[in-house]
């Protein structure tokens, strides 16, 4: 029982508050002889890290990453994994806790400051502690090791919908992605989009959305059934997520309005391979994967840390209202988009090193 | 690491194929000095059962539940716990395997069929073997000695959305829900839901359903951060149950369209008790419960095994088509509802006992 | 958590009580595609089966063995594992609950009588419920069925000691243990044993004794450092059979009084193939196997339940004497051969799926 | 399954090498609201720490702790738990890996070098890498975290025998413990030990040791049957300990020559408490802490790393001799006695947690 911890044989054990003074994680079970370039998982925490754009909070953080353990120095230079744990750290550099001078005897509603407080009888206040989004750092640090444990499989994740506007997905381009703030796919509705969190913005509010992550090449065989399905291990990692209410495999919610016959993913051959001629099933029968691309949806829910005041209590249950300053993401679900990947990466490699020997 | 077990401390482990001698299940970790009664347990079976109404498969099983070890005689006369692990069984009675005898050679397209013979090399093939829904007798068993676990929270479910008929939320009446065969609480859906049923049936196709499950009087504090989320271990939960495809909590995928001012529960005093004016998080805050209910939905796809021909696959990877004979649930959502409402009394019991002494 | 269950990959759960209606377990994480005979876990069954000699309790038990899941017919007839749980049962015959009358209101000293009220506040007190010896069929069972997951790793264990009398090593045969009731190596002790059990018998006590298992052609690589080590998990699984109170790898408490340069088991090249000059180390180093044999030994207490009587008190705690009728065995070191083996099975195969893929 | 994580919901997971960067390790579970002194923890740190007398390596480490997450300023400027994970740290300093060389190329005998090539394919040779007993400080300090989470529960440990020297038990003094570098309680034996000691280091040689450690005042009801024995968590993680390859409990094997009329601890009322006549058992019955003491004794092997040569091969299978240079402790088993009571606050603290609002 280790609720810090993600995976089974492939553990991220995070630790670290928002405010404190570092946070980081313990990432045990990488096989050894895996070479891990510094600047790699940088790269991909770069696109987490706040203040990347004026779309995200404005804190200044360089989430520089250290590796502490596990690694001895490979002939280029590298990281060469050992097989022990592989101990991460990021230093906390722009802790500005003042801003949270108000939080601390309030409840943000939609906020874990109530249900801390209820669990533990204390909390840490300054920017919401241990479930601060900070603390999802290290699952993208975690993520883009995992990504080297599973090369040949590629994982790559979208914002499909922000606050009521939703892509094209015959725009699709994944070329986009990293060229626009929102890691969206769609070029028609950037414009929406950035209109949209303007006057989110504008009026101290903030707005929720929907992330697609899709994983291609994946073996066929990966998951357990009963109690250890692969949709379970997706669908519990990207609800560990902050914020995250919602996620879906495939055609998801689509599938309760479908026939049995729109919905089964008919099966031919192509040029002497299998091949299924939908992928309503996300890339999963049974718990297992089939080998087809695997399709995982998730939403973000607003970022409950808004300008705008709300009906509230204080620590003495008194009423009151709450107007939180400070420098938060209007659309918290874009930082979210490299965690979701991330969160793939880390299910997918921990099944993959579960079927060692067995699967193709 | 458990594939066929389900919870931390409160752990449901179950055995048995769906055409084999029997199935069974142990649960671990249940206190001592809890009075069980088989009638009791047997009532939730019951609403489960196959053959309950033309709706549901016509296989004829009593669904007869022996208790096998864990408990004494209590004085009156009932089973009383003893904290050893209860274990249960059922015989299967009609296992009419002749049925399958198609389907030992074709994939059934949505069907586990595929993929398990991908991971195993081989399979039990007679009524899909361990991925039936047979299976979820034992947690529907196992989810009613967790109910007795924690007796001030009472969880029911209904069928809120068939195809794609989807209830009107302000006729809802709790009592509809055991007076008619699709555990609807809507009075005025249910003759649309009917014929659309025999329209499905007739065509030999099936439907897919969404099932809503709420619990009341739920303790603040149950859940773990960060990765023992209740969200997560819910969402867990319904996922592995046989054809979901998507689970949310609360406002789910609602959320992301919503602004932050119009998602947040905002919090007043009302007679000196906390409360709240909506549950958009469905009784979750920073994946812990807030004392108000809580609200989960899932998806479950249309049953894959239909009349209506679809192509498909022989185990020599030649094409062809499969129209699957047999007795199957035209909307094997129908059935999902008593199992839904098991998996979360099994997660709640199970994040109570881990936090016996610590809240409430 | 799960305090019924043994192993992390392959996981056996046990259930029942002594003198309940049937004892079982499941058996979870055995891979597919193994053969299975029913005769062949019957025959590990039966030599640990009670009233085979005069000197084990007379309690007549078939000790029938039924595979209930996980299995489907192989072109022999056997069972074929299908990588589903497997689920065994031994239904209980001569139960004969009436010998327990007096142990339902005293505590047997040296028995788990005591600490079962302390912790559940009720105990099975028929024949010592789930704390009997009876538990460790299931062992023996699962312990089979692990065999047959390393058929190239070969388990032997041999009664070492039986109360102060000690065999000399240097008449080891192997080919006499299956000959003499108490699993002896050393033909020139077994009459000593055999003097000394009846005397104890006749004064209504019992002995105390050592076992030692060991496993040849065990790969190395086996065993995961720091808190997985071969050795730890050896330990336990010894420490969880009834009465253990000591286990020792290879020279084990003798370590203590050598020296570093005795200890060291020296490496030699032998015909090409690496050698050790001794075996201090039982096969494992740092944790993990070397590839030498393994060698445990475990210490058996002696029986609590004794004829001659001894001083106690009653549930309420009061004080009295306790003389223990009914059929007990006067050194249940003996039964403990086979359990040992099968302790050691279990873990080395768990560990063999673990390493998959990976070593040898 | 997590090979650097010890515990089951009190759990410590260590990462970091001998001759790293920094050590480390996270606890999680640790209940909010518990006052920790960074003074306290350092003073169990400083027992273990190398360079404390002769006797121990003279590696200098300040081992100085730092605690990076899990806690908020206390009332008194101490640190106050917040129920989150906690992080410590200690930076590496003297690490000297220049001494390491020939053991670069050659296997130790009776040392991890050997298996982790074999399991992993590579190694951190420098020191050990993970293997050295470098990793055992994470424990001392997570120990005298688990202290406080059972403050009515004093665990001491001593050494009982150092090579073949055996203390007199009559003479036990545990005021004397904290007075002499060998942790000895009796008074008489330290001259002998301190000759001996001398010379094992003179020729350039090791010896092995026992250590007892003892828990007073434990409740009773700690410990779960059937696999989560109390036994056998103690024996587990006992034999996680560098170059322990022996544990007993109470009378361990020496139960072994005992009858049942001996070994019985009967059971008397003395001023209307429960008494034991003695305590055989070790304070665990049926693996269900009775009340009593719990006794626990481990042995230490001598130490691996030696100047006197014995003959090994090297990386590519070639006969050679190894004499190691470099700061070895000539027992190593001294230094394990803070380590055994840090093993066994763990344990306990670990089962007391599992146990709130049951016992006591």
């Amino acid at each position: 029982m280790s609720h810090n911890t993600f995976g089974k044989m492939l553990r991220l054990t995070t630790w670290g508050e928002s405010h404190g003074e570092a946070i980081g994680c313990v990432l045990d079970g990488c096989p050894p002889n895996i070479e891990l370039s510094i600047d790699e998982i940088q790269s991909y925490l770069d696109k987490r890290k706040p203040g990347q754009s004026k779309y995200t909070t404005q804190r200044k953080e360089d989430d520089k990453i250290e590796i502490l353990s596990g690694t001895i120095k490979s002939n280029s230079g590298n990281h060469l994994t050992t097989g022990t744990p592989i101990s991460l750290l990021i230093k906390n550099k722009d802790q500005r806790s003042r801003d949270y001078g108000e939080i601390n005897d309030k409840f943000r509603p939609g906020h874990a400051d109530f249900t801390y407080i209820k669990k533990y009888g204390l909390r840490d206040y300054r920017g919401g502690g241990r479930s601060s989004a900070r603390e999802t750092a290290m699952r993208v640090a975690g993520g883009a090791i995992a990504r080297k444990i599973i090369p040949d499989i590629r994982i790559r994740a979208a914002l499909v919908q922000m606050g009521p506007h939703e892509i094209n997905r015959n725009n699709w381009d994944w070329d986009l992605i990293n060229k626009n703030p929102f890691f969206c796919p769609d070029p028609e509705i950037i414009d929406t989009w950035e209109e949209y969190l303007q006057k989110i913005r504008k009026d101290g509010d903030s707005t929720g959305a929907i992330i697609e992550v899709i994983a291609e090449n994946v073996p066929s065989g990966l998951g357990e059934p009963i109690y250890g399905k692969l949709d379970q291990e997706i669908a519990s990692g990207m609800m560990s997520i902050n914020a995250v209410k919602a996620v879906e495999i495939g055609a998801g919610f689509k599938t309760a309005s479908m026939t049995g016959s729109q919905n089964a993913d008919q099966i031919v051959i192509n040029d002497g391979n299998v091949e299924f001629l939908s992928n309503n099933a996300g890339g999963i029968l049974g718990g297992i994967s089939t080998g087809q691309d695997i399709i995982v949806r998730f939403a973000v829910k607003p970022t409950s840390s808004i300008l705008k005041p709300v009906k509230t209590i204080d620590i003495n249950e008194k009423e009151t209202e709450i107007s939180t300053r400070g420098r938060h993401d209007p659309c918290v679900g874009i930082r979210a988009v490299p965690i979701g990947e991330a969160m793939l990466a880390l299910t997918l490699a921990d099944n993959f090193i579960r079927n060692r020997g067995q699967i193709g």
